[in-house]
């Protein structure tokens, strides 16, 4: 298809398109002749991908291109290069190791993983931003002077599981292995507040079963 | 308790508690003498609250004035109380009701609660921020040209359901109407960031049993 039709089908603007391929977020089409390119779906592919992240997930440009480095390196495992493309996604600040609420969650946060049997995420955990950012709220939590919820916790990291084994069975139904991690970075810029707008909706329902109206 | 123990015991300066007095988000101290007041077990969480509110959940403080005065009526009904509180958070923006998309987002988020026989839910859409945000989402995901998800939206839905029951059990251990409804707030703005990271370190796990490291 030309530029036009992208354009139309995508329902991104010619400039922004433009836009993208100059900053490198879209691969050149193939070139017809000095003014005419052809793409094709594998660019549509990616251009709804880099809205969805630009746009609803509002990463800057240089996060993007960060992020789809490793959803094209194939030279990494499925498993390092699904992780590498949520890793490049913006994370929270890194903890502050001296302190000491984020040495006690370090410990909690082990002691969490060990609970749930998560020994794979547990060779993770020097390197992993998700890991990190459980010890940030963990010591965010116990700062402020509550000192329950360790049972809690692995109670919503067992349903986490079951939500994330759903994420990988959607990751799974796409053939190449290009979409299968495409699919996985969508799922983490645009489900995040789907799933929010879900459990609070869901605390409306239970508390209207609990409590009633009245 | 005076001011130095409260501030003390709270890990929140003096400084920071005379200005909460001021802005109304703390209620006074019993008055001692002209510069003496006492504080209680109750200014403690209150404080715990509100610092939490700000200094982790970023609001500002006239929002955290609108949440905390819905905590304080007594005249509301609980389910409307901790409805209330929780809505007075920041939210989405509104959705645009003129937008095709947003109108079928409304359609699909109806048949999403009806899915789930969400029956309390259903009654709340009209004033839901939940159910706004849900349509947000669901519009932005179908507006980026993807069509598939429907169904995992209805499995979304039944963990996010587990996910309520173990908050609306948190919340009933609390002996107190306003703790309860302290507890909700206070799950709501520091508990996502720790779902999310529980979410995220899940998927590292699946995928590492999935497909190995190699």
């Amino acid at each position: 298809m030309r530029l036009a039709e992208l354009s139309r089908r995508s329902g991104v603007s010619t400039a922004t398109i433009k836009y993208y391929l100059r900053e490198g977020l879209l691969p050149p089409g193939r070139q017809l002749n000095a003014t005419t390119a052809e793409y094709d779906e594998e660019h549509l592919r990616r251009l709804r991908l880099v809205r969805a992240m630009i746009q609803v997930g509002g990463l800057p440009v240089a996060a993007v291109r960060e992020v789809l480095r490793n959803v094209d390196d194939e030279s990494l495992s499925r498993t390092i290069r699904l992780g590498a493309a949520l890793w490049a996604l913006p994370q929270v600040p890194e903890p502050d190791e001296e302190d000491d609420f984020v040495r006690a969650a370090h410990r909690e946060a082990d002691g969490l993983l060990e609970a749930l049997g998560w020994s794979n995420a547990r060779l993770l955990t020097t390197i992993s931003p998700a890991y990190r950012s459980l010890v940030v709220s963990v010591a965010a939590f116990r700062r402020l002077g509550y000192d329950w919820g360790a049972e809690l916790l692995v109670e919503y990291g067992k349903l986490m599981h079951e939500v994330a084994k759903l994420d990988l069975d959607v990751v799974e139904t796409y053939p190449s292995e290009a979409e299968k991690v495409e699919t996985a970075v969508l799922g983490a810029v645009l489900t995040e507040s789907m799933l929010q707008a879900l459990r609070r909706l869901a605390q409306e329902e239970e508390s209207g079963r609990r409590y009633g109206f009245e």
